[in-house]
């Protein structure tokens, strides 16, 4: 009876070739009937076991009155029954080897503790029978190259086309949005041929649906709709695996807003990561981000095609000069390369295009090509054969009355190419957009859509060139004895100095400092580093030492040092402070300021965040984030990622700042991050100055400790 | 014979109950005979006059052997014949009599020189017949609440929709775009009844266009495809016509990007002014800019009902909590306010709703509505009664089998209420959205698309609240006789203490400055003036003083400064300068640094230009422009459209900027900015610092004098 164990769910899905619904009712109108209407609709050919004790047949087949009485294990189960039923048809499909159960039912952790318990019994009872469960309060699934539709989404009551399987898979942590996303796909003939509603993911999780699709083999790309993530690790995992396998995966992550994300607190209950997080784990591995519906299709539609990019050099054809200035500014917005063709082939697209036509790049055929269709497919092909030329894009619209014999030409030529080639069509029946996006040519009725998915074909070229960047060098991560002697100290804080040390052996150059404890050694201090200096507070009892008045800059003199010291020494005493020293620093010249830190993320763990400081950061939030621990190839592109990178290239005559430099001091950074965040809650180098040199240097550093205990709550004063 | 004049071309074509089609073609399929074709596919009442010498009849209607020989005076002509035939047809025109005629011809100003010729030829004739011309190579004019499909477009050979006249109307530059969108909105239901394709513009601009709508009165909302306008005065002048009549124009506007601006300018010849300038002219007059083409289409369809908003508070009803989180997030982008409602409401909410539902805003009704609709309508009403809700969201998706029954109560629910309610339908048959639609209910298939409307919707509130801006205040312009002086003497430059003068007669606060001709008279100057100073080299032959080394800052002993004058004094005796003299300032501490200045734009003539300064300018131009001049509340809007906004707000502990102040300095320079233009290039003051007590002081200015005539090209030193 265990015939199947060894296949995941999505396995089973899209080969199953039984499936016992257990509640099944007779009603195809009701939820518990749809499923099993939607079957003979969608023509699935295998057996379809309605289990029902109270029914000789349901919809017109013979009913089963238990699981235990079944003929034979089906492949799946389909669980309709209402929510206190449930637990107790798994514990069956257990008994019964029926591996992989969907369940419909609400009524668990959506609804508060009471649900939240439910749930987690229902998982209990799952693990214990050897079920694995897609629900409860999923929708369903739809794999449509075996017709198995197993559902109650209206979406699937509609006669208005034929769906089909194009390799595209899609997961939603929402029915509803699923459901209706689904639903369009089809509509505009969108092959979404495998469909997930992930649920309340008591069990089966959206990252495990990635990484099942992605061993199972014959998914081109996957798209989810994402509310919140709860295992970070397990998302970077499929991720990871989707790339090396390379599989397009393409995320709408709602919930990016502070309001947003409050509403899907209240509505999820997770405990959701932060935005900026995700998109730095999108970013790590080349997930492509859709921002709303039809862009989430349209990267669908696109990578569902054989065809891909070898790079970002685009080569528009319109028939309108204004519709290729339009192309022309999506194309830059989303850092395209509308390449400037050279002489020789203006040349020959001159020689097949009418006299005022212009052949530099934009195209524009002129409207000749209506009525001389030839025209256009030769313009094509002149595109197609310029060697610097990835990606082509032509507009269209209307020509109600030549589309059959443009589309047929069309699909002809992209036969021809490994290039792709992307239609828009604005206007007119919008019979195009459906003949050539099923034969393959992704078809759009909007100009930005085409140029969208143009940019992320330029994206995944990139992508694929480029190896995944390593997460983590050799390096070893060195003694952290100074974070557990400190936390069993009951320290909230590393004082600076120490906090320096541990960043120093993990590769972060610090600034020259002198720890001391009395005014007389200060001075002796400031002449060693040399004058000016920098005079803090040192102790291991306060984060905000400027709040404080602990800090004094630009001590010149020996009277400017003593003064300092007493006064410092002070504040230190009023505080009634345990831990009472200063410490002394040389004077880094400000000229160019990051913010290197980490904190931790309820998803992903630690992350290190690098940033441009000053006063700059009160206007953009000018950050790249990673989890932790980042290689220097991946610290790189952190770094190129920053909007105010220029700022660090040297702009009105600062020093350059050494980027291999500030790249290794990330990546040592980040390791220390990734290995101190059971000990550190965060840790923050604010600022990272260049030096003269151009080289980082940290001149302040916080730690923050974990109490050892929760009952331990760290007093800060601040 | 002129009983039409009178009237404007959009009043001639909007209730015209004749037209001649000189050229007409007996064959409906040639681009010369499809005029008439269409006038009698879409039901033109009045009568048509054929003109053509070699044929009785016309698609089987008398056709007349010239337009002398017509019976009665046409309302207007289409002219369809070839481009050489096209002049002498328009001075028959005159003869006859006709006021108005559309030319389809091209071969005009788009093929370079010599069609530039022709099209002036064209133009001059008539003007000398007294015949407005739309075109040449205009794809023509439509008219649906007449049936004067006065057009070639093939976009017209459907039989999928009959078009309405919402009363949106939509004048394009570009024919083939034009449309393209034209089919698209008929396509979904959307009322765009009045369309003019203005080719060339020989004659009728795109202005005119908008400003003949406004007048003629029963337009309720102007669409626009703007490739680039010629006469910038006339659409100011449009867009505060329209403004007054409260007629919400939106417009799309391509050549945004560098080379987009680039492909625009080799596509039309025109001189494409800057697109941050258009921007600005937009801001200005509450333009709604649509970005894409749905966007364009998505601003008709809401601003064609009669419901607006009051303010930028949405409620949004959804399903789906995953729905409403995304919804929230699009809000949250676009600045509106997904506010939380309070208790009172939150309990009339649940009082309709089932137990689990989220009723705090966003609204999640569950999915229970599918199977009661009355609780979906209750809910619905719920939110229009809230007082506190100005714009109501529903997202809904598929239910097919409910659609009808759904979409009759939520018209009906709409007939009783003045807000907006903004309907999103996600996959389905989309049928609703044609229903919601056309029975004045907007409705999306796409949540992000919906809520870019609600926020045009917010605008436009915001638009109707403020009057419009008072774009110039009445203080007298000063002298500008140092402007004449300095040009008359051949001076590239004024130098930089007649700039300041100039700048002072015109409120703007300059910084405290003496000019000196020798060492010892800066020495005496610096004395009075407070040490510590700055020296410069004075003089109107040198714009960028810096780059020489003759700018010289903190000088705080009478050795600085007499080695300072010494050497700048010798660099100006290096560059053999005539004009040789020093000034001493004022050294004002460097807090919040922006600039202000005035360029000429070719469009839109002397424009304002405020910004940040300093280093943060290298990642983002944060930039305010509108032409000149601005009044106080203009300059005001400007100040908060800038990003950094916030660093004049007293960012970590910087002194407030003086808003108001800096508002006057705006109005006062922008005053001489437009008063200037006709002596002056440019006028920049770089910096304009705030001082210590937050008030703006000119620190350097720079004014660049136009020559006087076009042969004397000045020399800069720089």
């Amino acid at each position: 009876m265990t015939n199947t164990t060894a296949r995941t769910p999505v396995e089973i899905l899209l080969s199953a070739r039984s499936v016992a619904i257990i509640g099944a009712s007779d009603s195809g109108i009701k939820p518990s009937g749809r499923t099993q209407r939607y079957l003979r609709k969608y023509g699935f050919a295998g057996t379809v076991y309605p289990v029902n004790p109270t029914r000789e047949t349901v919809q017109g087949i013979p009913a089963w009155p238990s699981i235990a009485e079944l003929p034979e294990t089906p492949d799946l189960a389909v669980i309709v029954l209402p929510q206190a039923a449930v637990e107790s048809a798994v514990e069956a499909c257990g008994e019964a080897g029926i591996p992989f159960a969907i369940v419909f039912a609400s009524g668990y952790a959506e609804t508060g503790p009471e649900g939240v318990e439910r749930q987690n019994s229902l998982l209990q009872t799952a693990r214990r029978a050897g079920v694995r469960i897609l629900g409860p309060n999923s929708v369903g699934a739809v794999s449509i190259g075996n017709g198995l539709t197993t559902t109650f989404m209206t979406g699937l009551d509609q006669d208005r086309f034929e769906p089909t399987d194009d390799g595209i898979a899609f997961a939603s942590q929402s029915g509803a949005m699923g459901g209706f996303i689904l639903n369009m796909a089809h509509t505009q003939g969108i092959g979404v041929g495998r469909f997930f509603s992930t649920g309340n993911e008591a069990d089966l999780t959206l990252p495990e649906i990635v990484e099942e699709l992605v061993d199972e083999g014959t998914t081109r790309v996957v798209l989810g709709y994402v509310e919140g993530i709860r295992d970070g690790e397990r998302l970077e995992t499929a991720l990871e695996k989707a790339r090396a396998a390379d599989i397009p995966v393409c995320l709408m992550k709602v919930g990016r807003s502070d309001r947003g994300a409050q509403a899907a607190a209240s509505h999820t209950g997770a405990l959701a990561g932060a935005d900026t997080v995700y998109e730095g784990v999108f970013n790590r591995h080349g997930v492509h981000r859709a921002m709303d519906v039809e862009h989430l299709l349209d990267l669908g539609r696109v990578f569902a095609g054989e065809a891909r990019a070898e790079g970002n050099k685009v080569s528009i054809v319109t028939l309108s000069g204004g519709a290729g200035v339009l192309m022309t500014d999506y194309a830059e917005d989303l850092g395209l390369d509308v390449f400037t063709w050279d002489d020789v082939w203006q040349s020959k697209m001159a020689a097949v295009l009418p006299p005022h036509a212009a052949v530099a790049n934009p195209i524009d055929t002129t409207g000749a090509i209506a009525a001389d269709q030839q025209m256009l497919i030769d313009a094509l092909e002149v595109c197609l054969d310029n060697p610097s030329s990835d990606i082509l894009l032509v507009l269209l619209g209307n020509l109600e009355a030549e589309e059959d014999s443009i589309c047929e030409r069309i699909i002809e030529l992209a036969k021809t190419t490994t290039k792709p080639i992307l239609v828009t069509w604005v206007g007119g029946s919008g019979r195009p957009a459906r003949l050539l996006s099923t034969a393959g040519v992704p078809t759009f009725s909007e100009p930005v859509r085409a140029m969208r998915a143009a940019a992320a074909l330029a994206r995944d070229a990139h992508r694929s060139a480029n190896p995944l960047s390593t997460r983590t060098d050799d390096a070893p991560v060195h003694d952290l004895e100074v974070l557990t002697d400190a936390r069993e100290r009951g320290a909230a804080y590393l004082d600076e100095v120490a906090a320096k040390t541990l960043l120093a052996a993990h590769g972060v150059r610090t600034v020259g400092e002198i720890a001391v404890d009395s005014s007389p050694a200060a001075w002796e201090a400031a002449q060693q580093l040399g004058l000016p200096v920098v005079l803090k507070l040192l102790s291991d009892e306060v984060a905000h030492k400027t709040e404080h008045g602990a800090v004094r800059v630009g001590l010149a003199t020996e009277e400017d040092v003593l003064t300092a010291a007493d006064e410092v020494l002070q504040v230190a005493a009023d505080l009634d402070l345990k831990d009472r020293r200063l410490v002394l620093q040389e004077m880094v010249p400000t000229e160019t300021e990051l913010i290197l830190g980490m904190t931790t993320d309820p998803v992903f763990g630690p992350v290190v965040v690098l940033g441009i400081g000053g006063v700059l950061t009160e206007i953009v939030a000018d950050v790249a984030i990673r989890p932790a621990p980042v290689g220097v190839t991946e610290a790189t592109e952190m770094i190129e990622s920053l909007r105010g990178v220029a700022l660090l290239r040297g702009v009105r005559g600062r020093t350059p700042v050494d980027e291999r430099e500030l790249a290794e001091t990330v990546a040592g950074f980040s390791r220390l991050a990734a290995a101190a965040a059971e000990h550190a809650e965060s840790i923050e180098i604010n600022p990272l100055l260049a030096d003269r040199s151009g080289r980082p240097v940290a001149v302040d550093a916080l730690v923050v400790l974990r109490p050892l205990s929760s009952d331990i709550v760290p007093t800060e004063i601040s």
